[in-house]
């Protein structure tokens, strides 16, 4: 019954039960659950009466089935009722997560008049003499708006747009509560490149700057060029830079704390896709000379058939040309010995202990694949000497929201026409 | 220097003052103000030191040049500083109406588990499995698009889209306010038609409705059905909808006070664009029969040429064969000779107290042209028995907003998967 993974909050259960008021019952269901693994957190009383009393247990489970178990061990004890069972996590998406908000009253006739007509169309009439009062006299200056088509939702890859919503809704609320932006998400139902730059385009006047998110690789790299070109607005692709800007920003505390030098460091990327690639240049701008990108089959190099084609697939070709300066062939962990930093975002690939092992002494490994890492943290405590992950379940996380909000803060504060990383 | 039109507060403007502080002073200022027609409202201190006061002075005038003509005559009173003046419809525009607001706490790792990843996952699984979880775990079910493109704005005509942003987002505002609908602005920068349907269709995920506004005739017509074609949730365009609803409720009460009946009345509307051809459909649908069409040209009839064309001209040409019974020609002015009600939404058209003189008794008159009524309420006080304005700082008002945000409500509500008035 029992599970080796951590609990995690985001298997948080809340349990109602109601039994008999005696001495020791409580201490009977809490053990069970500590027993097999659940994470104790809140327990409140709810009601007592004629001699029964109810209570809610929140505990966290490591996964669905594992949440299941426990709860099932507590319906087997004698004399308590399990009257109900909530997820948390999915009460707490109830009817979104984000909502529209005034910032002027409308309560009387006055206030309407100025808000709206007739006092509004002086408010047009000024931006339309003027174009850049839309900065001053609308939520421009301070919106963004977080678009993604679905293509490739955390490790869910092409889950559609429906799916993708919670998880743009999500970075609205980041950016609102981490730096003060106003984002709306746009879940773009557009099956082909030219659709996705079309609506882009066509709704970026209420915004100041474009969030791209969760776009399939290569063809993030065309629609990123594509509307960066089209628009006066900065338009960046989170996927991509706002993950290196967090990898580059950890990889440089890595150093830091190794003694390492990126000139000479030995840097292996796993995952060609829009992290990889956007990863691989920001370092090699950082000063990194020594890198080797993995896909699926292996090492990059110049001259290697990719697995890629069509729009965007160039920045790929690109990355397998100017990385790998030692001409390395083989696979992943391959090319991870004798290496001194991993950086994964390889969707569900696997590392043994011995691949970590092989890298040179105080190895800095980044085990950023969704949903789950490349290898467990407790699994290379004592060999690597830097172990991070994405989650936030797990307290070295190197996770992009770590970035955007804060990123877009300064590019609305700044005005800016466009965004770049690289150069 | 004196208007002789009313004061409103969308020209509301806020003097701050400063003067020796001396008995009379300030009545010499409230006199200025107020034998100049401005009409005054808050008066506050904002300081006062050896011997100075500093007063803020709010007063609404009639308008801009008004405004202006009362700020010269304080400034030209002996003793008195104008330390700063500021037009208070502007400052509450200042960056904007709306805000994006957090439903659910983001304060620990535990709550970014949940809200994030990588908790949020499980709610987009659930939504891959079954799309209509969308409506339950996301935004979606109480989240409206309100899309212009900014061809037809207020009374400003095509302003483009980043001058209707003030508006949608006015729009947005009374969403929220009247009928807790959170509705967000798109502004389309999409000159053609295709670009708009092609925009609107990718951005619908997002949103449980849809609300135009503001779209030039008669290509709206097209856009509509077009719309209303490809998505399963409503498109509602409201200069249509919106204004022939809150047109035919205002029409069904001026009946009741009038004592006419609807089978009976002769009805003129001017202006053959939205707003005129959706009134006189629903109208018609109501049940009355005698409607009269007219356009800058004057009345609409079967057979005559209309200086419409392309798409969604196929409306028009519908109402003219549609409408006019009686085979009227001629101006405005001779359709109005016997009329029991006259429905104006037509721009610039002005009115003469004889035009109103030539109805029928007890007439009906809704002036509801932008910027100015067709006709001033006041000059036919006496002659017409029921005259409303669309304007907020006129008691009687038809507009739209009195029926678009509950109108929403209840399209949200049924989870409905189309709208429409008229049939």
């Amino acid at each position: 019954m029992e599970t080796s993974a951590r609990p995690s909050p985001s298997y948080s259960l809340t349990l109602r039960i109601e039994y008999p008021n005696a001495v020791g019952t409580l201490g009977r269901v809490t053990s069970v659950i500590g027993e097999r693994g659940g994470d104790i957190g809140a327990i409140d009383i709810i009601t007592t009466a004629r001699g029964t009393i109810t209570r809610d247990i929140t505990f966290a489970a490591a996964d669905y089935e594992h949440g299941q178990s426990i709860i099932a061990a507590v319906r087997a004890l004698p004399g308590i009722d399990v009257v109900n069972v909530s997820d948390r996590t999915f009460l707490l998406h109830l009817g979104g997560k984000i909502e529209i908000a005034a910032k002027v009253p409308v309560k009387t006739r006055d206030d309407l008049s100025m808000a709206y007509t007739p006092g509004v169309a002086r408010i047009s009439q000024s931006i339309a003499d003027d174009a850049q009062d839309a900065f001053n006299l609308t939520i421009k200056k301070n919106t963004v708006a977080v678009v993604t088509d679905g293509s490739a939702v955390l490790g869910l890859g092409e889950a559609g747009p429906l799916a993708a919503l919670p998880v743009m809704e999500g970075k609205a609320l980041l950016f609102k509560e981490f730096a003060g932006v106003d984002a709306f998400p746009i879940c773009l139902d557009a099956p082909d490149i030219d659709d996705i730059v079309t609506a882009v385009k066509a709704i970026a006047p209420t915004f100041g700057a474009i969030h791209i998110e969760d776009l399939s690789a290569p063809r993030c790299f065309e629609i990123e060029a594509r509307l960066a070109q089209a628009l006066d607005i900065p338009v960046m692709h989170n996927d991509q830079h706002g993950t290196a800007t967090v990898v580059l920003a950890a990889f440089i505390n890595a150093l830091k704390i190794t003694g390492k030098n990126s000139a000479n460091c030995k840097v292996v990327i796993n995952g060609a896709g829009a992290a990889g690639i956007a990863t691989a240049r920001l370092l090699m701008t950082y000063g990194v000379r020594d890198i080797i990108v993995c896909d699926a089959e292996g090492a990059l190099y110049a001259g290697r058939e990719l697995p890629v084609a069509g729009p965007g697939a160039d920045a790929v070709e690109a990355v397998a040309r100017d990385t790998n300066p030692r001409g390395v062939q083989g696979t992943l962990p391959e090319a991870l010995r004798g290496a001194d930093a991993f950086i994964g975002f390889g969707g569900r690939t696997v590392l043994a202990i011995d691949d970590i092992r092989a890298m040179n002494r105080d190895a800095i490994v980044f085990a950023m694949a969704n949903p789950e890492p490349e290898i467990a943290p407790s699994a290379v405590a004592g060999i690597a000497r830097i172990v991070a992950t994405g989650k936030s379940d797990f307290p070295n996380q190197i996770n992009n929201m770590l970035c955007f909000p804060g990123f877009f803060r300064g590019l609305l504060d700044a005005r800016a026409r466009s965004a770049s990383t690289t150069r």
